[in-house]
């Protein structure tokens, strides 16, 4: 496709809108992440001369390899904020590029903002369930292989306090934290001697597993000694792990095992196969866990384990474009645009984003995008408008945020978030809706294709 | 875990065995993958100066930093072949190293291994639904991050002809092929000189994309007129896309006006949310469709979007070790292992392996690993033992093998299983023994346990 571009139409401009159609996990909202890891792979992206030899072999013609060769993005990026909430069927992120640079660019785009949106959205599902309690990321052994870098900074984002996944914690400055593994016990005859050497050498670092031969006879009444032992050298056990069995059970059984001993300052640690589900559950069971460690359900995404992101073009030199389809629900929005949020006398989410052409100055009704009886009154509430320039003409122009900022924004916005629209179970569907002027635009330009 | 061996038992030796607990999808079997670029990156496994910066400021001592800066992995890797059909709950893949560098190495060992066998084994159900027609990976957009580039690679040792992923056909040699997007026909006013322009451009490589507007009423018959003026030039469309709507019907629809055009040579390629599932409906309907591209269920692995391999210590300075549980069909086996795959007098997988000790010399009979009451007598069954040396003291042993070998060679191996065990409902089971003398051992080392 590039190739035709540059012989046939070298110059010409394009916008593509990036969005998805339906909500991750069956919920009623996606947390968008992913944005500054592709502003940074734009900034850089070119291609080697080891690429340019491999094209060569393809058939692609001189001119145009010399132009890959010379590749520099240069386009202009339209972006909600990285954290925000998001919702189907509006624009996410805009490009507005040269067609040849906005075609190049479009898979590396769509496989960073997929995944990590799913990824942040299961997090922050998990934390709906954990409420206050501590999140730990364990899942990079059950990762897709290098992409478990990725999720673990969309967990984080997601709401996630900590991960064990020590490069990404030291690249994105994320807490790093972690346990012991059942063959450190099995490395010892005896578990008692195995927490002893490890309270010797990491005093600071201790959670003791305590499930290697049985939880409540063996493993937490030998933690129980080393934590005593500890205390006598002014130190404290951070605290124990439960990995097997029922974790409603045996947390409450351990934390009155240790309250007993005096211990009431050690912690739960509680693993093993959890999601937002099973975390739910476990709470309304007053189970006594203090701290969730989350691996495969949490980067993989299970059971979506994809984010249907598209990447479709809504205008071409200056002119309208959509994408045609069977079903109107699948029908692009044309032109470049601006998406509103709206806001309530409180400050919440009012529950609704309406979407606008991005030349129109004034929006006082929003429509439903299909059904002609539905409107909406938008003069008396508040308005924020959630598309911004963040790379203009190649250059990002957006400040640099930290994944810790992009989390404490996500946080704020997901307190704005009435609860309903968390629910797991048919939550409520927050209203998308289209000014006037953009409804008209693609209802006139569906009825011209079909003539 | 790693600095408390350093301190207290640096020359500790242990052995490591990696093995998953049940098939992935239901299915009957997995194939083995990520094992050559497993031994690639224990081969240039270190830690960078700025590893070691970040590691000095969570508490690790110095000698135990210095440790890491000189880190090596030297230790001696048994596995089978990359590209074999594997089994639940017996050694796919035995470390024997230093317990420092057997710990240190299993979160990517996990990792690589876990994702690819999981994607090999998606990519060979859909081959098996496919038959001989061709499939291409197309799902990058939809992958996890980074991890698309081992999906690719996973893809094509399960059965896979190709991908639209370049760097990883580049890097592992592998064909690669695409076709165009739907915004390329919108930056046209017309599909046809969409086409025209296409086929000009790049006559060797035309897929044209046929439902943009209408599949059956503007698309086939534009390619038809674009293919026409290609024979006139002596070239020949490669074929047509169908991407939405009723594939099987359109299929069946589109073949008949091609042939009708006298194009009985160009091809129909499928897209749309395909699996095993969808493509052996298709088949059954009798679509017409001779190549299926498929993308998010395939590098994606959905719906299990993970294999939850594990890598448990079995040996440790020359004592066997198991790791009990609740369950017994979890408990693991002691000793370093071998693996035989017994074969009946044709050649074919008889559908039993037996796990034996690695110091047994001979095995007549496999016993159930539980159920007393069951055994099989091996005495007229070829053999073949299955764990092999691929890396000695750090140094891998095996010669490189390319994609393609691997590829073939479990092409050669899903030949020579029977029909049962590829089946997607209650496919047969694949029996795993153990000798005598392990199941023996085992036992006796759960009621040392239990005592």
């Amino acid at each position: 496709m590039a190739q035709v571009y540059f012989k046939t139409k070298p110059d010409g401009r394009a916008v593509f809108d990036y969005y998805y159609r339906s909500n991750p996990f069956d919920g009623g909202y996606a947390i968008f992440a992913g944005l500054e890891d592709i502003l940074e792979i734009l900034e850089d992206f070119q291609f080697s001369s080891d690429d340019i030899a491999y094209l060569g072999q393809h058939g692609f013609t001189e001119d145009f390899l010399e132009y890959l060769a010379n590749f520099k993005f240069q386009g202009t990026i339209y972006a909600c904020k990285e954290g925000d909430l998001v919702f189907p069927d509006r624009p996410i992120l805009q490009v507005e590029a040269n067609i040849i640079e906005a075609q190049i660019i479009e898979t590396i785009l769509l496989n960073i903002l997929n995944f990590q949106t799913l990824i942040a959205t299961k997090a922050s599902r998990i934390r709906t369930s954990a409420k206050n309690e501590i999140l730990l990321d364990m899942g990079l052994r059950r990762a897709h292989a290098t992409g478990g870098y990725y999720a673990t900074r969309a967990a984080i984002i997601g709401g996630f306090d900590s991960t064990s996944n020590v490069l990404a914690a030291s690249d994105y400055d994320i807490p790093c934290s972690g346990t012991m593994a059942h063959s450190f016990i099995q490395s010892y005859d005896d578990e008692l001697e195995a927490f002893r050497d490890f309270a010797r050498i990491r005093p600071k670092n201790c959670v003791f597993l305590v499930d290697t031969y049985n939880t409540l006879r063996i493993g937490v009444p030998n933690a129980i000694v080393v934590a005593k032992e500890m205390e006598e050298r002014g130190e404290r056990l951070l605290g124990v792990r439960l990995d097997s069995g029922d974790l409603a059970y045996l947390s409450k059984r351990t934390r009155k095992m240790l309250d007993d001993a005096g211990l009431e300052y050690v912690k739960i640690v509680a693993s093993n196969q959890l999601d937002e589900y099973v975390i739910k559950s476990l709470k309304n069971q007053g189970a006594s866990i203090d701290i969730y460690g989350v691996g495969t359900n949490l980067v993989t995404g299970a059971p979506d384990a994809a984010l249907g992101g598209v990447y479709k073009m809504s205008e071409f030199n200056g002119e309208p474009r959509i994408k045609l389809s069977e079903t109107i629900l699948k029908v692009s929005l044309p032109h470049r645009k601006q998406v509103y949020r709206m806001f309530d006398k409180e400050g919440n989410f009012y529950g609704a984003d309406v979407v606008v052409m991005a030349s129109e100055k004034e929006v006082g009704v929003m429509l439903h995008p299909f059904d002609t009886t539905k409107s909406l009154n938008l003069e008396k509430l508040e308005r924020e408008p959630l598309l911004e320039v963040v790379m203009k003409n190649g250059s990002r122009t957006m400040p640099k945020r930290s994944v810790a900022a992009i989390a404490d924004f996500a946080k704020n916005r997901m307190n704005k978030l009435p609860d309903e629209y968390k629910r797991f179970q048919n939550p409520h569907i927050y209203k998308i809706g289209l000014s006037p002027q953009l409804k008209e635009t693609r209802d006139r330009m569906i009825m011209e294709h079909k003539e």
